[in-house]
């Protein structure tokens, strides 16, 4: 839908005057009667009006038999009719003048077969009546701000109001993570289940979440993206100022595979996925505990300024396994300053470990907790703290959740509690949700969403990135060359050609000559200055290694000659049919790094890039980085910066360090060029290789449409 | 302890006919009453008597001044009196014939200084009086067998029975561990704090836990392993017939650790813990969560016969997220055969999912939940299943798991149930604990749990490793360079006697000499057949490469006296000082894939093996598996097959395959070098290249002391 409808639309949906449901009933175990009743009994502001033929009243409010019989103004409908009759409902709902529905029936796409007709006419019959549209095949929606308070949904249960939201691509995860947050004690400000997106989508609901004053963090389930494009461009024009955590499932073949029979969504690449998420900032999760424990985290705390942690802990066993999680997850062990130390053996007994992890003993009171607490968090170089607490003898929970929550307050620094007690905490959880500090059940999990925070805190320092455009490129050259090809009925460019297209895109190619003799062959090689390469050239070959097409490091003219003849027998007998076209004549390129550099396709997120070293090791090790183009330099950088080979590229072992430069910018000009010409279908330049200063294109192939 | 003591000893501490608490007493919060508490008030099915010299009973129990008083005979002695008194305690029980004690006190090692002496004096008390000793510094023990019911220790918790036990070297975590196992429902049949391990340690309780009727699943949190050798052959000898689960804390601080030389840089204790639990098939894990997700289930369900995994879910999202997670802990999602198929499309609706993951439908009943898994565990290409339920409007929790249950029991298939609910399902866990089915929240840890059963299963099928012992070696020959080395007061051997060493043990060195002139070196070269490589020879220069100490390539004699000139000019200059001792000429190596092979002695464990493959690469991905010695041929197999580089050695892209016969026989005859010599402190084998048909020792040093 487009933009300028967005707020105003969502805004009707969210928070509505009046709303009919539309398919009420009284039915025991009915979907009608679920939904009626949360709108009628979890403290709805606005006015509910029952809609069914059959009924005088539903649940003792007065029924009407269409939405065209109520007397007054509808803002939202809220249809559970059988899948058969929705279209008809849709169009009634635009006479009424409604301004947005909620279709929670289901039967349609995600059946295949006729649901997908079906699905059409209820999306054609909400657009010619204006009416933006959420599901169908939905659980509905929730908003938990006390001015509205609408449940539209089925869900058992109404969410705490809180300062997070979720948005829900599968109805039984939303359920799942209703009944979590609900065990964590963590509130939420809105909860959506989208379906099957028929007409709104995720980005539509990022939009308005990224706007709403009740949210300050936001959670999605996704199982594709409808929009992947606007998606991300929506995601990074928010300049991450508020968290968004996802999970996109079918990760796996096997969960793709899984995903595509579910909802009737078809799943992209996961590698775009992954891609996309980090380029615009959405944190990528695995697991709805993840979800929850970083949101719980990121939505009471302050950032932490960077890894250095603290652990304050009653248990030392605690404290190594909290240690070993927190290294683990990338977070540092602080290291306190000579004050912070003496403060600490001033005010722990001195049987105590004063060192990090701090270990205030077994019978620690919560005096000493906020005595530990206090000295760690006031130490310049600690950026956050996590706080161990277990049942010992002599250990009153409450009182040290009451004392860390006070001492937390008093910093600037995020603080995460680990309450590793399972019976009898109902009063410390209170005690710890209302003083907004996260708790958790074990070490591992806290240093885990420490880590999460201090993750998105870093990704949210880094500057915003700006695509650079090019200049000195000739696009009229590549069309040609490109023009040239599809006239020719190829799905390929020549290897010629293709450096053709790289010299027009300013790529560092390596001087060549496109030859038609052995004797043209020998004067080019005279003329690039030996040791070339020759190169088979045919419309025939695409993989011309494969058929004896390559001869390298020639020396002079002589071996020139018997390489040229003998290049021309080789092709000759092993693709007897294959029509030639020459072949290229190319200076060898000093010793250098090799590195892959590629593009594919994907028809969901457009183009992806990837970089990856050379050779046969790091194909086994699978090395590589995808990004979606277009790439600014500084995203170049840090693509080149993932390859774990990347030590070999900055100098390994004496050996002078690869020109980054040169490498980012051959990625930021391979994003210009395929976002210049869609018809570039595929791509790879392998091997290109790096030297100390500058790079070169050795060889190369594009496929086009 | 020694081996014989051991049954009987702790039989006394697990099943004591009558127990002498001594420090029993009433004070409010004292871990004195605590414990005389927890004895008493759990059914203990013996006699138990306060010792207090105070008091004429504790809690209505007559007190006795000290053991000595007590009139009948006692087995065992749980002592809290104070650090101090602790030595003269368990000499009057030595006196009274007590045949174990607990000493729950701590103040001894854990605070160094005077502890470390305090705790001497202890363990000097118990040994002379004969008394096998648990603790100090420890909780206690627990045994919930109903014919002992004994609570022996200072916990708030009583377990339930159950056929797990914990060996807990940290109180805390032993606590935080019975907490969560009784907030998971899940049974314990014994509970031991093992404190300081001044005496008995892990390796003893181990022992008596693989007896154990009670135990089938033994747990353990360790901080380190106080007899580790002794630990891995009894864990080994038991032949895995009950799993064995370990968190070993303290990982990332051993990681931290620097060392000098290359093999030590890589390996770090933490390394050897690894390999060793891996060698004794004792299955490490890194939290409380994994240990206790993974025992539920090893403790009820069969083990699969491999890694096919069938999952019934009523919510599609939920099965795709189960289904990233089995593919990501390493199930394969089963491909169901045509009559299972055929099966399901009879009996579940025509909306449902009948492929792998079987989506029942959020409206799914128990009937239904039963056909699905009555369908896929009936299939022969089924090994296990995943069965998921969340509430939805009509899902009934209760009847879904009864059903299930009843359909589990049938088939000798693990299956486990992942219930995403939180709020009123007491019953239904309840019907599944009775069940003994293993119940999760999240499809992310029912997968994990599945996957580290098919895990277990399938190192359990190994076969039992027999160690070669090579008769083909010259053990004097060796010892004569060792002690050569020694007499001229070096830490290491030079090259020559390296290879010296290496051909007594049958590893395949180059032909070599080792001569003191150009002229000899020319002779030398000429026997061995050109090409060859010159290395200087010094007791002074260690890496010979460093200071230009290598010629290699060589293929004359002309360009051998030069070398040879070069070589001694370079080193006078580079090293003036270093005295010399000629040079050994060594005969090039065909080419071949380099590999490292490599030995440290960590103080603990003994000699732990490194096997990497060689080169620039490598070091960056740090590809390199341990084991300690000493290793069989498969275990030596599976360490190759470990590399991530493997593929490499295989044969990759056309490349002939490696030897890997010669590879593994390196590693086991190195094992019993480092075995039989004890003074080899440090060696590596860097490279050794690995051909088609064999492999070549080419550079290697040895350090001893």
């Amino acid at each position: 839908m487009s933009d300028s409808r967005q707020g105003l639309d969502l805004q009707r949906i969210f928070s509505p005057q009046s709303v009919a449901v539309i398919g009420a009933t009284t039915r025991p175990e009915s979907v009608g009667r679920a939904v009626f009743g949360n709108v009628l009994h979890y403290d709805y502001t606005g006015v509910v009006y029952p809609v069914n033929p059959k009924a005088r009243s539903i649940m003792g409010v007065r029924a009407y038999a269409s939405v065209l019989e109520i007397p007054d103004p509808v803002d939202l409908a809220v249809i559970i009719v059988p899948s058969g009759g929705v279209a008809q409902v849709l169009e009634e709902c635009g006479r009424k003048g409604i301004k947005g529905a909620i279709v929670i029936t289901a039967g349609f796409k995600e059946l295949g077969g006729e649901g997908v007709g079906k699905e059409a006419a209820v999306l054609a019959a909400a657009r010619q009546s204006g009416i933006p549209l959420l599901g169908p095949n939905c659980l509905g929606i929730i908003n938990t701000d006390p001015q509205v308070s609408l449940n539209a949904s089925f869900s058992r249960l109404m969410p705490q109001p809180g300062n997070i939201a979720l948005v829900s691509q599968s109805g039984a995860v939303g359920v799942a993570a209703l009944e979590y947050a609900q065990a964590e004690r963590i509130g939420l400000s809105k909860f959506v289940s989208v379906g099957n997106k028929a007409d709104l989508n995720e980005t539509d609901f990022l939009a308005y979440l990224l706007d709403d004053p009740q949210t300050d963090v936001i959670l999605l389930y996704l199982e594709d993206l409808a929009t992947p494009q606007k998606f991300c461009q929506l995601a990074q024009a928010s300049g991450q100022r508020k968290p968004i955590l996802a999970i996109k499932s079918g990760r796996t073949a096997a969960g793709a595979q899984a995903a595509s029979s579910h909802t009737g969504a078809l799943a992209g690449s996961d590698a775009a996925y992954d891609a996309l998420f980090a380029q615009c900032g959405v944190f990528r999760v695995e697991s709805l505990e993840e979800l929850f424990d970083y949101a719980a985290a990121l939505a009471t705390q302050p950032l932490p300024q960077g890894n250095r942690t603290a652990i304050v802990t009653n248990a030392g066993g605690l404290g190594i396994m909290a240690t070993d999680a927190a290294v683990r997850y990338g977070l540092t062990m602080a290291g306190f300053q000579e004050e912070t130390t003496q403060r600490l053996r001033e005010s722990l007994p001195a049987a105590a470990n004063i060192h990090n992890p701090v270990d205030v003993l077994g019978d620690a009171n919560a005096a000493r907790y906020a005595a530990a607490l206090e000295g760690v968090l006031a130490d310049p170089g600690v950026d956050g703290a996590i706080v161990i607490s277990t049942p010992q003898l002599m250990t009153n929970l409450k009182e040290i959740a009451a004392e860390v929550t006070r001492v937390a307050e008093q910093h600037q620094k995020p603080t995460l509690v680990c309450q590793m007690a399972l019976g009898e905490i109902e009063e410390t959880l209170t005690i710890l949700t209302q003083g907004h500090l996260p708790h958790y059940h074990f070490p591992e999990e806290t240093a885990r969403a420490l880590a999460a925070m201090a993750r998105f805190a870093r990704s949210r320092r880094r500057p915003r990135y700006e695509v650079k455009t090019f200049t000195d490129v000739d696009r009229p050259a590549v069309q040609k060359v490109i023009n040239g090809a599809k006239t020719a009925g190829r799905q390929f460019v020549l290897e010629p050609e293709a450096h053709q297209i790289f010299q027009a895109y300013g790529f560092p190619v390596l001087p060549h000559r496109w030859v038609h003799s052995a004797a043209d062959a020998v004067r080019a090689a005279e003329e690039l200055g030996f040791p070339v390469a020759l190169k088979i050239v045919s419309p025939d070959i695409v993989h011309k290694f494969e058929v004896g097409g390559v001869k390298v490091s020639l020396h002079n003219g002589a071996e020139m000659s018997r390489a040229y003849g003998e290049l021309l027998a080789g092709v000759a007998q092993a693709r007897p049919q294959a029509a030639l076209a020459g072949a290229l004549v190319q200076k060898m390129a000093a010793p250098g790094t090799e590195m892959i550099l590629g593009m594919t396709r994907d028809p969901h997120f457009g183009p992806l890039l990837m970089i990856g070293l050379g050779g046969t090791l790091v194909e086994i090790f699978q090395d590589v980085a995808f990004c979606v183009a277009p790439i600014s330099e500084q995203w170049a950088h840090k693509m080149i910066r993932e390859l774990k080979a990347f030590p070999l590229l900055q100098g390994f072992r004496g050996e002078p360090p690869a020109d980054l430069e040169s490498i980012a910018q051959c990625l930021e000009r391979l994003s210009q060029l395929v976002l210049d010409f869609p018809e570039i279908r595929e791509l790879d330049i392998n091997p290109l290789i790096v030297f100390a200063q500058g790079a070169a294109v050795v060889d190369a192939r594009i496929f086009v449409d």
